[in-house]
């Protein structure tokens, strides 16, 4: 039978990377294309007697129905959390989602009509760009001149063009690295603000800090709920547990509440039970220090390959944090047309364009350093710069 | 700030029946009304197990980003149990969802337009009613007469409505407990064919079954893919989990993995992992007969107990399986008006009006056999009897 699907499905997309992916994941490939974490550095063992003291206690309530807002004692923690972020909020702020890219899919759902306008970071995470694409949005870039975002021509788009949510990752951006200054984060918070438009802060990588300062979320700037900030333990912890969270205002919170009880009904008891139960019983916070050394020691290396490698044909970013490095060669390379060289190579990235909303850049890519070993990286760049 | 969301905002409801439930989860009140499995005969030391061997067995991609489409060995797994039930199909046919609630989010962000029609048995799942409604659909009753589906008001309502989709449960179908013939299944395929109209065939509660014979799914009598069987973990397993899958033609299941994608990503990979390893090392169907037997028990209490205190003023039906009994009363009787009264009274149920697309019926009720123990089902039918 042929199906008549709805006009949204036009615009849904496999991820243009997945096949990609699906290359570079053969074992021979050193993949600097993935976004994934080090999977050594996960707390197996932790989270193996996280489940195993949730599903002992001799309650079954672990294993019910469980309300769709999430597990309250797990929302206090996360308050709690959040609250030493400077961000001011209690539990019925907090709405647990299967990991974050649920949350952007929710509020896409509860914000977006066909041809509503996303104003967005160009590039950006290609995860967000889908889902907002798969609700008919239009995109368009957030201004930057030299200095960073651009505050006169971003008051004047959102001025004229009315954008329905701002979408930003202001911390270690995926996929460029970079991050926003405190300034940056101030001057978006106050044109948005001015103009009533909420802007959506993701952060999946801001514990992933190696030098530079902590800069706080623009949440925590926040005073009438304009800001809707994105969590995730897919970085921290592990992200094949599935599990992010949503910070907002209460009236927002009873929005999403009826979108997810269609959606999903809510996200897994036991899942929310076991990490509960880990965040209060082991020290997540040495765990993550752990985390930020190796993928540290990771970026370093990477930096150092490509000053060795790549000093006199590309440049770079130099993030202070989070799992990725943005490369730009000399215009008259085309990193798209380039992938089938490097693969045959054995060395694999992703092209930058497919991280823009109107085409972009085709003479950059994306290098992701948490994922590869050091002597991966020291190998794969200089593959990379023998093919290029 | 206040937000502007999008139009279909207009169409979510939270759950009408939600705050009831908070009232009827009061220790002291005897509750019918929610459609929640015995949480005592959740399988939870071999869920410990399962757990406890994958995150034990050093492998720390059970923790890792997975596939859209879910884990293959599930898949193969699961495939094998569609063709015991009669479903031919492989391994590519089956896509892992959170719950089958997630099942139908994916299709209705697949098919439904504004305004397109859904035709559904009515009353209906109220969840299948929340979803398809937060995607703006139209509502229309399958037509039935005295002996079941009226096969030719079905064909002239598909031939001058041109629905969409077609949903329905038709084995011990919530809220009724109501069964489809074999014939009624057959007729609903040739039709819904000849329109070319997708069937979605949920079945939670098929493994269920008390008495009667077995009668196949819609989907083993369809050749082309006409049917989207959805299927779930929440009644045999545990519905905190979250674990659900659909089978459907291998185009359909593509358009599910970019809906997917976006709204997502994939299903915890390490609830996949420890399912798989509970279906292959465990007894499933051992517990399924445990399940069947208690609920069995429970089902003739209160079918004995209505006999015994309603027989003159209301008729019920006798499911077959399933968790419901659906209880009418007299014309005059209106249960919403009488919810009050029964909650002061320490009993609650669902008034029937929840389930209807039309406002429907106002003297029936759903009542809930598998969460109460028997001695709750024989005091509350009599509390029941006595308030009204």
């Amino acid at each position: 039978m042929r199906h008549i699907y709805a006009e949204r499905v036009n615009y849904m997309k496999n991820s243009a990377i997945r096949e990609l992916l699906k290359v570079a994941e053969q074992s021979h490939v050193i993949s600097f294309a993935g976004g994934l974490p080090a999977p050594e550095l996960f707390p197996l063992s932790e989270i193996r007697e996280s489940y195993a003291q949730v599903l002992g206690a001799g309650d079954p309530s672990v294993l019910q129905y469980g309300t769709t807002e999430g597990y309250l004692p797990l929302r206090e923690e996360l308050s709690a959390q959040m609250h030493s972020k400077g961000i001011q909020t209690d539990a019925d702020n907090i709405f647990l989602t299967n990991g974050s890219q649920q949350g952007l899919d929710l509020i896409a759902k509860l914000f977006i009509n066909p041809d509503d306008l996303v104003l967005l970071q160009n590039p950006s995470y290609l995860g967000a760009i889908q889902t907002f694409r798969s609700y008919q949005a239009n995109f368009e870039a957030i201004p930057t001149n030299e200095a960073g975002i651009d505050d006169i021509a971003l008051e004047l788009t959102i001025k004229l063009n009315r954008p329905k949510i701002i979408y930003l990752a202001p911390t270690y951006q995926n996929p460029t690295g970079t991050t926003l200054t405190i300034e940056e984060r101030k001057t978006v918070l106050r044109i948005a603000s001015k103009y009533g438009v909420p802007v959506i802060e993701d952060d999946p990588y801001g514990e992933l800090r190696y030098d530079g300062p902590a800069l706080p979320p623009i949440r925590s700037f926040s005073t009438e709920d304009e800001v809707i900030y994105l969590g995730t333990f897919s970085k921290t912890l592990a992200p094949g547990l599935r599990l992010g969270w949503v910070v907002a205002g209460k009236s927002l919170i009873a929005k999403l509440l009826a979108a997810k009880q269609g959606t999903d009904l809510h996200t897994s008891t036991l899942l929310q039970r076991a990490t509960h139960y880990y965040l209060t019983h082991f020290n997540a916070n040495e765990h993550i220090e752990t985390i930020r050394q190796s993928y540290k020691e990771r970026r370093d290396i990477m930096l150092a390959e490509l000053k060795e490698n790549f000093s006199n044909q590309a440049i770079w970013t130099e993030p202070t944090g989070g799992m990725f490095i943005w490369l730009t060669l000399p215009e008259q390379y085309d990193t798209v047309n380039l992938l089938p060289s490097a693969l045959a190579g054995n060395v694999a990235y992703v092209p930058g364009a497919h991280f823009f909303v109107d085409g972009g850049s085709y003479s950059s890519m994306r290098l992701n350093f948490s994922n590869p070993t050091p002597l991966q990286i020291k190998q794969g760049i200089k593959l990379l710069a023998n093919i290029l």
